[in-house]
Formats: C-alpha cells, structure tokens, sequence
C-alpha cells in the first residue's frame, strides 16, 4: 500500500484533453509499474474461436480508476481498474466510491465457490420410466462423472445434482473451471457425459433445461450460485463519508431501509443497485463475455452502522469470468488482464472475480451516497452531457 | 427487397482472412448503398459526457450479419446488422436465424409503448401524513407535470402514476423521451419536479425507490414496461426449417414446451432463451449503454404451429434504447447507426428498437433449434474454438 | 377505548378449561355487548352456492384475540378478533402483538385501493390483427364497459387495463366490487363484456389469461393490487416492548435488517413474516375462501426507530374479502361478521379488511420479537405440544 | 378397482337436500367400507397445543368427492377424499377431473423427496470471522447433526446445507420428518443444534433467516423443495375429454401455451392453475395447517399429447403435510385420516401428500379444462350462487 494513500498526490489526474490521457497512462505506469502500450489490434486470423463475418473493430471508450485496495484472498494488493463505459459519471463514481473505501483501509474481499453449471433434460413418457431412470443414475453416478471430466485436464467435475419435475429429469453438472469462463467446458464436459448416458440407456436428451439460465438473471442462480461467488467488504469512517461522500452514515441507516422494501415490490432478484455498470464496464475491459452480464449482476448489497461509520458489503453469488480463453487472448484483453495481475497463476479468475466485487462495491457505495445526498441529478449535469 | 432473396449469391461472405472482412465492408457497401468507412476513434476531448478519467479504446471485434428482412411500423426493408462479440457461435447463430425468416417473407415487428420512467420516492412519518400528501399530488398533478415537462423541450411527461406502500408514496414519472435513451432526460425531469413538490409541501424525497429497477431485471419493468416495448414475429416453413435450422416443426412443438416450465421453476424473468446476447452484441455497435442489457433482457419468446411452418415470437417490453445523446454520437457509433438507418427521422429509436428486437428474435431462433437439434455443443466446438 | 386499558383487568381469560372457554364468551358479551351464540351449522339447503356434495361439517377450533384497537378510515374502534387455526401458539401470539400495540394506542389502519381484476386473453394469428384488435377497442371502450356494468348493480367497472405481448391481447377488466369478495362478479362481468367483444368482433377468447393471478402470490398482484390494499401501523415504545415482547427496539433495527436481504435470495414475494397465518385464521373466522390466502398473503413489513420505540408496519396489497355472498352468509361467520360490525354497513368489506391488517400486523410484531429475542422456539414448545 | 368403474351406479349420489347428504355417507360406507360417524368436537382440554383462547368450533362445509383411483408409491387404490370449502363449484369440478381420471385408469403418483428444513442465520462481523466459523462448522458437522438428532427419535437429520451471503452464514438443516408434518420437529432440532454451535464457539443466531420461507411461496422451496415432493400424471382419452370435460386434446394442446407465459409475466411462482384450492379443501378435512398452503401451492402443471388423449401432469415440490401432531389428533380430522388410510402405517404422510397431488391434479384438469371450454363462468353460475 502506498506511504501515501491519504494524501492526493498519487491520485488519477484529472481531465478531458489529450494530454491528460497521456497523463493517466504515465499514472498507470508509475504507480502500478507497468508500461502500457497502444496496442494494435488483432488480425482478423486471431478472431476465430471468438466472432465470425468480422468486419472491423467497434472503438469502445476506456478509462483507469481506482486504484481499489484490496485483500482478497486472491487478490492483495492496489489495482487500476480499467473499464469501458459510454455512461458519463460511472468512471468518476466508482473511482470515488474506491477512494473512500481506500481512505480507511481498502477492500476485504472474500471468494468462496466456484461452480459452474450446465443443466440438460431428459423428458419420459411416464413416471415410472423417470424413476427407473433416476436409479440407474444413481448407480452409474461415478461413470457418469468419468465421461464428463474425459473431455478436460483443466477443470474439475465437482458433481451431479438432480431436480426432478413432472416427466423430467435435469441433471446439474457442476464444474470447477480453473481459469476459463468455462461455458464451452462445461458444455462439452455434459454433452459427452449425456452422450454416454444416451447410449446406456437409450434415452435422449436437450442439453439445456434453461435451468442454468445462462445469460439470465434467474433465482436458481441467485441461491445455488453459477460461476464464481465472492463477497465484497469495506467500512468507511463518518468523517470520510462527509469528506468524500458527501452523507452521514446515521443518515443512510435510517433511509437506506427502503431499498430492499421497494426492490422486492419491484421483483427485482437481489438488493444490489446497479452492479451491472461496474461488470459490463470491467467485462469489456478485459475481454469478459458481457452478455453474462445479465446473469452476473444479481447481487445483495447493505449497509451495517459499524463505529461512527458503516461497514458495505457485496455479495455476487454468479460470475462467469475467467482469465484464459474466448476475448481474453486478444492484445488489449490481455494487456487490461496484465495490469490486474490477472494473465496468469493458478487462481487468476478467481482473483479477476475479487476484483471485480470490489469495484462493483466501489460504485454500489457511490451512487447509494449520491442517491441518498440528493447529488445523483447534479453529477450527471455535471458528467453526463457535453 | 432483393430480387435474389433464396439465393445464395446476396448472402455476407464468410471466412476469417483479412480479405474475407473487406469483401464484407463491400458486401455492405453494394447491397446497402453505402460506404463503410475505416474510422479514427474521436479525440478525448470529444469524451466529455460520456467518460471520465479516459486512457483510450478497447478494440471490440465487430461484425455483420443479416440482412435482416424486417416490416415494422418504423423499421421497414433490409438491414444489415452491425454486431459485437467475444462469443464465437454468435455472429453465425444470429445470421442463421435471420437467413431462414428472411427465405420465408421476414420479420414482422411492432412497436407498441415507449415510456421510460423514474420513479422517487417521498417518506412519511405515519399514514395521516402520507395521505394527506396523495391528496396534495392529485390536486396539483398538472402543475407538478409541468415542472417536469420545463426541463425538456424533446421528451413529453405522459403520466404521473402512484404506488402506496407502507409509510412510502412512490411518484411514477413516465415520458415519452423521443429519440434519446433518456436516462438523464427523465432523472432531471423527476428532480425537477419533485423540487417542486419539496418547496410547495416540505416533504423531502429521495430520487430513486428502485421501483423503476434501472439496469436490473425486474417485474415491474416486464408487466408495464420501461423504455420502448417491441414485439418481433416471423414464420419458418417446413422446408426452410429442416434445410437452414435442422429441425422440424412438430418436433419442436412437442418438445419445446419444458423451456417455460423450467425457467419457472429456475426463477428466470420470462422465457426468452438469450436475448441478452443480441442485445449487447447491437448495443456496443450502436452507442448504447450496455449495462442496460441486465435490465434490457427480459423478454417473451414462444413457437406456434402454423400450417406446416413455425411461427416465433419475442416480445421484448423494455428496451432503453436512443439514436441521439450519449455514445451514440461517437464516430463509428453514428456510423452504424447510419447503416442502420438510424441516425436521423422522427422515430428512429422506435425503428431501432424493432431492428434490436427482429435481430434478437434470429438469434432466439437459431439456438433454439441448436438446442433441439442437438447441434448446440457441435456448433460452438466448431465456431467457438480457436 | 376502554378506560383501563393499561390494566390487566379486560384482558382475554386463559386457559384450555371448558369454563375458561364459558368465561372467553362471557368476555365477549360484556366488553364487546354482544351476545355470542352456540348456533347450529345450516342446513344442507342452504349450502347452494357454496358448496356441492356435502356431507357434513369439519368442526374447527376457534378462539378470541384481542382486543385490537384499530383507528381506521373504516375501522374505528376495540375489536375483539375472532380466528380458527390449528397451530399452536398462533393465537397466543396475536394476542400479545396486539396487546403491546394497544398499550401505545393502537393501530393505524388506510385503506387505499379496492380493485379487483380478472384478464381475458384475446389470441390473434399475427400482429396485425392484433393491432387492429387494440384499434377496436380503444375505439369501444365505454361500450364494453357498458355490457360489463350491465351485470352488475352493485360493482362499478373503474377501467379495462390493456397489455400487450406476443400475439395477445390481455384485457384487464378492474371493478370495485363494493362488500362482495366479488370474485362471481368480476367474472361475470368480464365475460358478458368478452362475448360483446366476440361478436363485434369475431375474436373469441379465454376468461382467464392468469395475468390475475387468482389464488396465487404474484408479482403483479403486489405491484398492482388485486381487491383491497390497506396498510397498517402501530408504534409501541421501548417499555412495552421490552414488557411484552422481551426486545429491546435498537436490538431489532440493528438486526432485523438480514431479513428482506434472506427474503430477496429466497425469492419470497415482499418481506412479510407469516401474513398467511394471520389471513388463514380470520377467513375462517369470517367465511373468507380461505383458498385466496395463497394470494392475499403477500405483504410488505418494515420497522422504524421512532423516539425510544418503534413503529412496524405492514401493507397487504390484495386482499380480496367480501362480507356479503359465499360463505359469509352461513351461520355462524355471519355471527363473527357481526361481531366486527362487518355484517352490514356501506363498506363492511373494506372495514373487514382493515380489521384484518391490523390483526395480521399483531401477529408479525410478535413473530418478529420472537425471533430477535430467541423466544420462537419455547414458545412453540410451550403451546405447541400436548 | 371397481368392477363398474365406466359405469354411473357407483358415483356419489348428487343434490342438495338433507337425503342427499345422508346418502353420500352411505356411499362412503358402502365404497369404501367404512362407517362415516357424526363425530361430537373434541373437549377444550384436547385442544391444548393446537389453539389458544378457544371459544367454539367454527362448522366449516365438508363434501366428498371422488373417488381417486390413485396408483402410487405409497397411496395404492380407491380414495374417496373429503373437502372442506365455501366456494361453489370447487367440489362439482374435483369430482369432475377425478371422475374423467378414473374412467381412463386413474392417477400415477410418485413421491419423490421429503425434506423439511430450517434455516438459521449466524451473522458476523466481518467476512474473516464467518469464514473461521464455516470451517468450524465444517470440522464439527458430525456433532452438530448428532445435537440436532438428540431431540427426536422419530425423524431424521439428513444434512445441514450451508449458505454464504454478505456477512452471513445460513445454515439449513434438512430432516425427513417421518409422519409428523414436523415444523416443530424441525424447530426443535435446529434450535438445540444451534444453541450447541453458540456454546462451543460463542456466536450468536437467528432461528430464522427466511431461507426455509415457511408459509410463504418462494424460489427457495420451488427449486429445493421443502416437506413432501410428489408428481402426479394421468392419461385422459379423447372420448373421455369430450363427454366429461367437453374439450377437445388438440385445442388445449394449441391453446394452452399461453398460461405459462402469462404466468411468467405476471411473476407467479411456477404453472399450477389452483393448486391452493385442492390444497385448502384436503388441509381443512385432514388437520393439516392451513396457512401452510401459501408455500405449499406452488407448482408445475403441463399438458402433453400422448395417442390420441392428453397426459396431464402436476408436480407439487413443497408440501408441509403429516398424519400425525398438530390437528390431525382432533376426532374430526382423525376420521377423515382413516378414511383415507391415512391414521397410522409406515409412511402415512407420503401417502396423504400422494393422495393430495392426486385429488390437486384433478381440480386442475377440470378447472384447465373450463377455461378452454367457455365453461367455467357458466359453471360457476350454476354452482356458485343460491
């Protein structure tokens, strides 16, 4: 951590023109002891695996912010948090929410599961057929498990859950995907498990129930978890938040009660305010699918009275981030994931998951403030228009 | 509409070499009379409003497909569709689904609501309070309209409705924004109004309840909409079923029907397979806020059997989507929209939106026949790999 | 309000004697001056309407809670609250909830909706039609509200709501349905207003698209109410709270807050504790169908630090209770009706209602402190067994 | 299985009067070889453990419908079942969806899971403290399953699942309750558990968190299943459907999905039509908790076309019922077991919640039926008025 975290003189500068960009770059290199580089693109040959009819490459903003303090598990240290956004205030906001939470220590972060999970159904002409067939997966559960894990040296197959409804069968392969998102994983890795069954038993099967409900936000998700599920922690003092924030803690305990309130009115899945922002920022960043988004933003978010400040805390129960694979190989993708300490070592997912809990943490601490400041409407006058 | 519709000889050029893109930008520019230009990303300053603490862009692999035959009430003719992805499948399964609607007469879309909302929040100390405030709106709604309708000379203020729970009254503001997203249109516009109501009455507010679930996928927003409301219909015969997508009507028929019974029990919002992935994928192509797309996804997706063909629908009931303001006045953005045909008119949100919703419905088509056909692991080993 | 009611001396007698039983009644008559009957159950003639096939009557337990104070729009008053249940404890718990409340004064009660809703669907080959359908109707509308109306002199068609999905129309038809429960007569209703749309049209229907919801929780029941909406408050200071209900108000503002958090990951709709229990007992009571619980149940429950107290709330936002027709007109609910007051009157049904938020807010107040104070499990011990 | 059972000599005897009453308990007699007895209620002093404050007995309408033919794991034959309901028509269209069962071979049933749970929350302060008491908890599993298992010889502990959001662990004891419905059991058990994790390692809990959502619907229970898990399924012909049920396969087939995507957006939890009217009708006759139904009425219904007929299924995952504790040791109630053969045996629970899923299908089938019919506000004219 750096001597001087209190002060604002390793802060990001400031700015719109040209050469302030140079002078985030030169921040970036500093602080973080890096060199980055205006990459080139990559060659339309590279993109197979990741787009098909290529024509080009779409130009999406970037910006650094943070750096977030974290201690994670996998993840310790400072981090720039790079991210793409066309949503003026969202860079200024979540830099603002790090700051805060930097100012008293940081970030603790906390992975604990990663599973994802791919569903097929097997659908019977009866009931009894169905049951049969249950038994026989009971009894074949260990050839079963072999089948899947004969198609990766790099995940693990951690189990098979079954669901039974009506004249259905769903089997829930759950995976440990190292450092791969895994979606393509997992999907062979049950496949060829079904396959196997198919050829056992006869009956067949569609690979996918929608009981994974991949890019869907869905409660399956929400209480089983899909993906990576990590915990974001930070408490700020009070006079931190009047500093920074611009809010009195008391203030928040009091009123903030009405969000969860409202959001269970609305049927929204989970509390979380808006973590959407902060993954799609991140995911564009460092070549994430970000279509996941959807299914990866459901989060719980509160606020505890801790001292005379309060205590935030994020919880995202489905993250289907990894490090190697898909848009990760590509030279800018790959160099956002350098920058995070996040290109290589066993657990590297795991630790872009911390990290990006964290940042979602930061902005979730931002905009609760904003809304409960009444400051919402005048930052984006002030950020969001030209 | 192109003499050559069934055949071949119109179709997107494939294959992943440098000159397999350009003879794609020439497809482009012959079918669709246009001159797709190489553009230089804009200059930081130009940033302003849409990004903070800038250091550059993240090249995101663009590509086309389509074209998308569509007949809307504002989106009319051919379309080809600009996309972004990291998803290898994606680009291949979107035109797949719109090549079999296009063989068989199109999309059929319609646009049916645009109203984004915002709805604050005011806290009373006991019900005596809170009722007699409701009085106080219903007295002075038009006036309270008009505080709202001051700020914008683009969008119109359509309603005001109530929601009473608890000690909380919530103001539902809903506008017609015009071509804008309107994000930032409906939260001055709410602000401004609510002032008001805090100087004539003394009840403080807070600007978001979370009953209008920005950026989250929410009840609310799938019952009664936020945004622009866009429902996408096309018929597949038989034979253009079995030649473009493997699989025959009546077996889909028959077997489809688990889809919405496991997603009810998964907990997802809506049967939609993964509309979120044609959303981000023309999101990023045209300017928009991507983290829009968690609440953006939600959708309705069902076959019917008609004559010997299938008829697919979506309903997508929430669509924040704009073709003025925000990133979409970026180079390459406006390009695409320009392609699109969406940069300029009365209505070209709404004709947005229904190429949104048309392009999502292709995508929703291949993969359900992927799932159904079993070619959905087959497909992603072979487009999905390096 | 009684003169003593800080004093012990009205209170309920205790006790599983048949004399303390003789003593309950006595109770009754003398603080409530009523004259509580032993009548017999009617006669099988009578039981057209209600039910088909009888064989006799299930004899279900029934005792008195109370008295709650209750000062609402349409309630006004000491109400002894008469309630069937098997479950242990359940009784003894409302007693006290609302015991605790009347030494603070009571419970606040607003009625603020009455609207009960059925939906038709309307099914069309394709979106045109549908369109032209909407186009009909928006052009008929005082005409199908007429034939509506026309079934009725006792309900009032308020407005048939339209939504639009896929290739349906739903209609949502919403009536006041004065005291009726009004479930036969929004059917009614809609259906005579359907077959004038039918044969205007030539578009046939189904009466029921579920967008009602009927005898389900949803999530469009909550947001938009379905029969009466009424919110209940009641602040008790700390004293009472820690006397009656063993808690201390801090100890519960601090904790309680896990609890809409859990709720949201569970995927219950709103945050209320058990309201089903409390509905359950009274409709029984009170010759409700009792079968609408699953829907009515779905409630919104909060705590607030007032003064040294605090004040809990709960809103119900679908209530569909009647006080005429159905079983209401039976013998001995009828006695019970009366013995609310709820028997006749212009607006027994909406009295009813608030009698029963304020009675379901009793029993959360004590389940609530009953959780927070360790106490749930020997309570259950103590009146839960033999 | 009767040797008539296509014939009418053997149907319960219809009508209103006082005769027609007295020949449905002969019917039952003579049936089901039973001697249906005019039972006296239970003195006040049975009542202890099963409501407090008892004043009388509320004389609820009880029918008979009928009968099931029911071939389950557990429920094996002829079931007369005995309803209680004050809905017209309720008892006339079970009796109708049983009957049109019956005459094609009757109900496959399967009980597939009986796991009651209890979910308490441990909360910490700060995510190093909840991860040291997971792997607590992790070491000393076998000792807190055997401190759950002390407190009762009759059920089983099967396993305590753990639950990890914000600075929570929730740990979610599993026991198959054996006859009991259990929820004191369970209440019982965890509570000791508890108590022995806070001695040993000094933090504190909740009982409970909401996760096990007791008498409330929820994901939780839908995906996980709470109580008893039963499928039912029946095979009715065409011939059968047109003169019982006056609709034709074909039309429901292409008609009905509608319902589960209406019910999507209306946000209920899963497809069931009433399942809550069955559930209420069977708990009132039987001494189950009534208020239970709001989290016991979730379900999943399906239609499919099998030969020329439909096969009909419903899953009920969440069923809180049991034969033994509670109201089920009321004279009444315990009749209305036995005539059930469901007072003693084995696994007399599983069978009652065979028999409810039974008996819930066949109101679903009539009620389906009605609305694809134009029936039902006939029917509930006929049926629900004087």
């Amino acid at each position: 951590m750096s001597e001087n975290k209190n002060g604002r003189k390793n802060r990001i500068p400031r700015g719109y023109l040209h050469e302030d960009s140079e002078k985030r770059i030169e921040w970036i290199n500093n602080e973080h002891d890096f060199e980055f580089q205006n990459l080139l693109p990559n060659q339309p040959e590279d993109l197979k695996g990741i787009i098909e009819n290529h024509v080009g490459y779409m130009q999406i903003p970037m910006a650094i912010v943070g750096p977030a303090i974290i201690e994670g598990k996998y993840a310790k240290g400072k981090f720039p948090i790079p991210i793409c956004t066309l949503e003026g205030t969202l860079a200024a906001s979540m830099n603002r929410g790090l700051y805060a939470s930097s100012l008293c220590g940081g970030m603790k972060v906390k992975h604990f599961r990663q599973e994802l999970s791919r569903a097929p159904i097997f659908i019977f002409d009866d009931l009894k057929k169905s049951e049969d067939f249950q038994a026989w997966i009971n009894e074949h559960v260990e050839k079963i498990i072999k089948a899947a894990q004969s198609t990766t040296n790099y995940g693990k197959v951690l189990r098979i859950d079954q669901h039974i409804i009506q004249n259905y069968v769903l089997l829930d392969f759950i995976l440990d995907t190292g450092n791969a998102a895994g979606q393509n994983m997992v999907t062979l890795a049950t496949n060829v498990a079904c396959e196997y069954i198919r050829q056992e038993t006869g009956y067949d099967f569609f690979l996918d129930s929608n009981l994974a409900s991949d890019k869907k936000a869905s409660s399956r998700n929400m209480i089983l978890g899909r993906g990576h599920g990590v915990i974001a922690e930070t408490h700020i003092t009070k006079s931190v938040m009047a500093r920074v924030l611009n809010v009195d803690p008391d203030f928040l305990i009091k009123n903030w009660t009405y969000f969860p309130i409202v959001s269970a009115m609305a049927g929204t899945l989970g509390n979380a305010i808006h973590a959407s922002n902060a993954l799609t920022a991140i995911y564009l960043a460092t070549g994430q699918d970000t279509a996941c988004v959807a299914e990866n933003s459901v989060g719980h978010f509160t606020i505890e009275k801790v001292d005379d400040g309060l205590t935030w805390r994020l919880t995202l129960p489905s993250l289907t981030v990894g490090t190697v694979g898909g848009g990760t190989r590509l030279n800018q993708q790959q160099q956002n994931l350098q920058l995070l300490g996040c290109d290589s070592s066993e657990y590297s997912s795991r630790k872009l998951a911390e990290i990006i809990a964290a940042a979602a943490l930061g902005l979730e601490i931002s905009l609760g403030s904003a809304i409960m400041s009444h400051t919402w409407t005048s930052a984006h006058m002030k950020y969001g228009r030209k």
